[in-house]
């Protein structure tokens, strides 16, 4: 009865948005009218593992769940739909409705329905969210397997931030300004799916492209291999948010190799002709965001990541978050 | 580098099937060529609540947490499309790639596409299955809430079959023979969503349908509250599994209410009008199963329940599995 209690609690919470949603929550499934191609992904995030209870609040976790999920449908260029969240809960656990409002938040400013989901008592806390978003056709969207021998590589916005606010919020990032400190915590707690970006990017002429969920150097090695080419990049070149820098060396860590190896900052890579820089750059800045270009596609395989004197390094020995 | 691994290994576990699959696992996301109406429901299985480690082998897992999210395709009348896989994995767990088995051997079955997913480490073991199916229309389709005063209530097959396969599994169902004991406990291992059935129901005129997954009061109670009708069954004409009544007298239960209150039998409840009753019968034959005529739809709301003799009784007490 408390279950049935907590969905309908839940359901109160919600709103649905826009005209696709024929039915939503309180059937045994959602009817979402559908055209052109269905763009799903999911994304789960555990207790121990994306967060502690002790530094994350529940909306937070909420926020983040749907977060990551969108992130990707942000890095395919297409529009957001439907949400579907699954909710384990520990006894005892009180944050249920609060994980929901974090992303009713989000799902409100991206114009995202959360338009069904499942609770269930489970010995840990894990909530796994799946987004299909929509495109009118697949050629709207971008792969990771586009890149192509003499593109360019570049990444929007700032990285770091999601890391050096974690070691903040653990206490491990000495001293910053209280504005740095607060943008760069709030930067992990409620990392941003750029998904008007990744429209953008697209509709710009953008060949390849990928969200930065575990730092740019996995992510582009990623990228690397879906295309099968080799991509070079200069860590000199990376937007590093402000005060990472600082958190960075208090922690004992290299701002450029903390800034490429850890991640969560859900910026997107991307790969473009030449010729599109300039397309590109003007789509990013429409969108709100800016374009840091990073280095180069090369025939081959494999990355390459050079130092600020261009010399290669080696990122292998860091763990990302 | 193992959880990488996991994946690679996973994905050569799966195939694609049918034609609506663009991209599938190894982009950011799935991309699927759709049309009509998509629906969409999720279902998440952990440890501890709906299975046990030392009952239950991975691969049943597997099999349970997708058969759990189909079952509620097929209670809308939809074609199954595609399945979208959260594993969450405690430390030492070796498995996931026998649940992974488990879930391609009833996608394959069932004409289903695993096209996406999620890997993380978590303190429990928790799978949540999300499942696209797709319908012309949403005409097409049966919701909960259709059912009208004067209709008949019926159920495919057979019930109470789950619920005393986890009795016999845990000890406590006493003596049945061989063959029955085997369909038990197969039966709570490995539920089969009625797709075939479900599809056949709603082109042949159903109502109302939902699945019985809380057990056959349960879910009327909630197919009455959603059509705002009271629905009035009979327990005697209950269709009892061969063996739950012997199980069920050996755990001190009486057969018809645990068959009534025990649920994950995944049969179809549905209403109709009585003049499609015959047309019904003929649909459900067709897919393989039967119906049995439980009771009708009234006016009001809630709902009775009727012993052998007639006499209304309350399972308020009894808690469903």
């Amino acid at each position: 009865v408390r279950e049935l209690d907590l969905i309908d609690a839940i359901q109160r919470a919600l709103a649905v948005r826009g005209d696709r949603v024929v039915r939503w929550s309180g059937d045994d499934a959602a009817v979402i009218r559908a055209e052109g191609v269905a763009v799903t992904s999911v994304d789960t995030v555990a207790e121990g593992t994306h967060f502690e209870l002790r530094t994350h609040g529940a909306e937070d976790i909420g926020h983040k769940a749907l977060a990551t999920a969108l992130s990707d449908i942000a890095a395919m260029g297409a529009e957001p739909g439907e949400a579907y969240v699954a909710l384990a809960l520990p006894a005892g656990f009180e944050g249920a409705l609060d994980i929901v409002r974090g992303m009713e938040a989000l799902a409100d400013r991206t114009g995202t329905t959360i338009a069904g989901g499942d609770v269930v008592r489970a010995g840990t806390l894990v909530v796994s969210v799946t987004v299909n978003g929509w495109a009118r056709d697949a050629g709207e969207l971008v792969e990771r397997g586009g890149a192509r021998p003499g593109e360019l590589v570049g990444v929007t916005g700032e990285l770091g931030g999601s890391a050096a606010g974690l070691l903040l919020l653990r206490g491990e990032g000495g001293e910053v300004d209280p504005a740095s400190r607060e943008a760069l915590v709030r930067r992990h707690l409620r990392p941003e799916p750029r998904l008007a970006a990744g429209r953008a990017l697209a509709a710009a002429g953008a060949s390849a492209m990928i969200d930065v969920s575990d730092g740019v150097a996995g992510d582009a090695a990623q990228l690397a291999r879906a295309s099968g080419a080799h991509l070079e990049l200069s860590l000199a070149e990376l937007p590093l948010q402000a005060g990472v820098a600082e958190v960075a060396r208090a922690a004992g860590a290299d701002p450029l190799e903390l800034a490429a190896s850890a991640g969560d900052d859900y910026e997107l890579l991307f790969t473009a002709a030449a010729g599109a820089r300039d397309a590109l750059e003007r789509a990013a800045a429409a969108a709100g965001t800016r374009v840091s270009w990073l280095g180069r596609v090369r025939s081959g395989t494999g990355l390459r990541l050079l130092d600020e004197r261009g010399r290669p390094i080696d990122l292998t020995g860091y763990e990302h978050a």
